[in-house]
């Protein structure tokens, strides 16, 4: 993987002088073409200790418009970065459209430097690198351009450059401790680089010995991958504008086709409606269930155990009386309820898991979310806000999303709270009649009842592809509210018990 | 404060059940109106342990359109919440316009405790005090509506519903311990109420034995909180229809009339332009200051001393270049630059200060910020965007907005970049032929020009009002670029020198 980056290349101090002044003009061109792009592009600044990264860090900075780029250098992790999910660091960090983002240290850093120090074996390694190879690819599938560096430094060359770093005092703790481990450190991030190196999210590997070769290097690379996305997007909008072409084939993932309702193969056609509670039955369930519930949600703040919990379901199905019967029994300091309204500007500028990303629980607390990111697969997918190549990528994306979670240790659980179009009728009825329900029917609710069946096929296809045992949905029988209710919180509770 | 609080009120199921409807109508009725205004609301919910706070949490949760609500339980602070001053954490759960913030514990919780557990003195308690009632005022004076509720319980009550809790699973670790104190715990906070009842804030305190007494009268109390601003706003929109009235006079902060420029009078006519350095003597101070410069960020790291640089100036006066020469000198783990331009909208929802509370360093790093608050009594009066009475009193709130990061102990410092209007043309004429320098040049850099005056005007009030000991204005010479690096370099080494 190196071997090419060592073949002593450098660039003369004139040569340098003279075609710098062109690479800014270009890259600030770019740069400004690019604000008025629907895509990130993101820098990955990795390779050996000494080798000048934080240099190209500073320079790049220099170059580009101050005002399009955020750079974020990743360091020790914080303990809010700690108790969550491995990625919520990185995710905190990604630029929006339009904007370039500099990541100095990376998703690369910690399973590399893990590895070397032993700390973790090769097939943990590996696993790290799928991880990374997926979500790089994902991000990459919703238009983010990936521009990896890895600055290479020979030996003898990286000894040198510690020495001087070490004579201007701009050594890094870790540094000495890094080259006595030079040959394996080698070996171990040209696998990683070789296992990561994909069409989505290619490595540029440059010889950094010296300064004026590396940074016009890197500049030059950072301008073409810019200057031929931005000529791919004018080819994209000029056809576009000639004809309204199928969207384009972004990814082979398969799409699935939308089934006509067979009202018998439906999942949902399995859930028995008629179950319900007497009003005794309820008051009793509800209340041992609560108080064991609160036991539970203390119990797992003390083991750092964390829990993600999902509602979905149709409209009017009680989707919000269900989870204030959840929250009733647990401490306000242990919980917090997301609402999952329209994006705002900073979340419609990132990837669409980002806005949940954010909202992940700190260990050993829960975070309960009031319709969630399986609006993808459902009501974007119904009401074509996603093409068929986003949303039927989408499945695999969230399973990973999930399962990145449950890696952390956080207990996921999903509700789809079903209720018969009947039912939903009468609520629909009685909420234009009783007072403080009015504000809860809107013009739009009757619209989304008409599509029902193309409601019913994408929750179908949600279910059969995103229910896994570390997250699994369970389909609630809603026509009876307290029926519902019920079912919800033992489901919590056993998954709690089984779970701490 | 709390004898009107043992009362030994109820209210009966009938008149609860009677009487809830109405309410959750009401309420929900204010808040859809609240949408389409302008002002948060924030609910602060405090009062003695097991009185229900929780419980009334929940309650409000229920009534609200959660769409609408965002709940926030203080608790243990996280390392990246103890790293920042103290109001951090507050800022990061303030509501935006037109949304209600529940606060279930807030900025009193922390002062109270302490002082109750003699960790500070009774002076320190009232400095704590004085904080709030100015963070209150502040936040109010921009348009939030503040509805402070405080729950008592008499002594009996407490124990009584404190065993109940422990029956329940549901109390918290320091409920008991806090019980023990119940005298001197009530005598303290009855000292916090009575200096933060303020008619920007002011306090209701509720008898809270019985629950649908206490739930009930809280919820009135907010309802009455939201119709009353909305039919002030309704009033004042009207108002505003018939006429293009002055600008209510929200608060009576004395405003500063614009000046006439007095060229000899003006801060900035002080500074001697012509100060300038050879390329020799650049070369060699900027090398030293560096490399003082890398080592002291990396001591501050050790000593976890974090560091604020404010830059603002003339347009092209050069504080980009002037940035880049600090940020050379530093580790790119070690900072972090800032540049303020439009606001996004989760940051046009909030207080002008919001967005750059945001951005606050952890410590033992820095933050530099490419313009500022600064901006609010800059180009916002200048171009009219604040209010007189706004931008009036945005001089004490931004001092005591440095002033939290003191306290913190951060070292904060701030860079007005002065260059010679002549000098400033050269440089405008330079950017519209130097290729790369093309993008820093606008028709807006132009209309700025024009209003030179009335900047420079803004500029002497700012310098005037804003220099403390802490937090210093350092105002440059800036017609020689190189001086002016170096200028800025020796003022911060010496900075750090000092304060490390």
């Amino acid at each position: 993987m190196f071997k090419n980056a060592e073949l002593g290349r450098t660039l003369s101090e004139a040569r340098y002088e003279r075609a710098i002044p062109k690479l800014r003009s270009s890259l600030l061109q770019a740069h400004f073409q690019l604000r008025n792009q629907k895509f990130p592009v993101i820098v990955v600044v990795s390779g050996a200790d000494g080798a000048g990264k934080g240099d190209l860090v500073h320079r790049l900075n220099e170059w580009l418009d101050p005002r399009g780029v955020s750079t974020h250098a990743f360091w020790a992790a914080s303990d809010e970065e700690r108790e969550r999910p491995a990625y919520w660091r990185f995710w905190r960090a990604l630029p929006g459209r339009g904007r370039i983002g500099i990541l100095f240290g990376s998703w690369y850093t910690d399973p590399i430097i893990r590895r070397v120090y032993h700390k973790i074996k090769g097939r943990r390694f590996e696993a790290a690198l799928d991880r990374i190879v997926a979500f790089e690819k994902m991000l990459a599938a919703e238009g983010a351009l990936i521009v990896k560096f890895w600055l290479h430094l020979p030996k003898d060359a990286q000894k040198a450059r510690l020495k001087k770093l070490e004579r201007d005092g701009r050594i890094a703790p870790d540094d000495w401790k890094h080259f006595k481990l030079y040959d394996r450190f080698t070996k171990i991030s040209g696998r990683a680089l070789r296992h990561t190196d994909t069409l989505a999210a290619p490595w540029h590997v440059i010889e950094a010995t010296d300064r004026r070769y590396r940074e016009h290097t890197a500049g030059r690379v950072l301008l073409n991958a810019i200057n031929t996305r931005l000529k791919l997007a004018t080819i994209a909008a000029a056809k576009a504008k000639l004809a309204p072409a199928p969207a384009a084939k972004a990814a082979p993932t398969p799409v699935p086709k939308p089934r006509t309702l067979q009202k018998a193969n439906s999942v949902l056609s399995h859930v028995n409606l008629k179950q319900k509670l007497t009003e005794a039955e309820y008051d009793e369930q509800l209340k041992d269930q609560q108080a064991r519930l609160a036991k539970l949600a203390w119990t797992a703040y003390e083991k750092k155990r964390s829990m993600v919990l999902v509602f979905e379901g149709w409209d009017a199905a009680g989707k919000g009386s269900a989870i204030r019967r959840v929250t009733q029994a647990m401490d306000p300091r242990l919980y917090r309820v997301v609402g999952i309204a329209a994006p705002t500007d900073e979340e419609r500028a990132q990837h669409y898991l980002w806005r949940f990303w954010r909202h992940l629980p700190r260990d050993g607390t829960t975070t309960i979310f009031d319709r969630s990111w399986y609006g993808r697969v459902l009501v974007e997918r119904v009401e074509k806000f996603a093409t068929p190549e986003q949303w039927g990528r989408a499945y695999e994306e969230i399973v990973d999303f999930e399962s990145q979670l449950n890696d952390h240790g956080n207990i996921v659980h999903k509700f789809w709270i079903h209720i018969s179009p009947e039912e939903q009728l009468r609520r629909f009825k009685e909420r234009q009649t009783v007072d403080y329900k009015q504000y809860k029917i809107t013009d739009e609710d009757w619209r989304n009842r008409e599509k029902t069946p193309l409601y019913a096929a994408a929750v179908d296809d949600m279910v059969a592809r995103c229910s896994t045992p570390f997250a699994p949905w369970t389909l609630v029988a809603g026509n009876d509210k307290l029926f519902a209710r019920v079912q919800i919180l033992k489901t919590i509770v056993q998954r709690l018990e089984e779970a701490l």
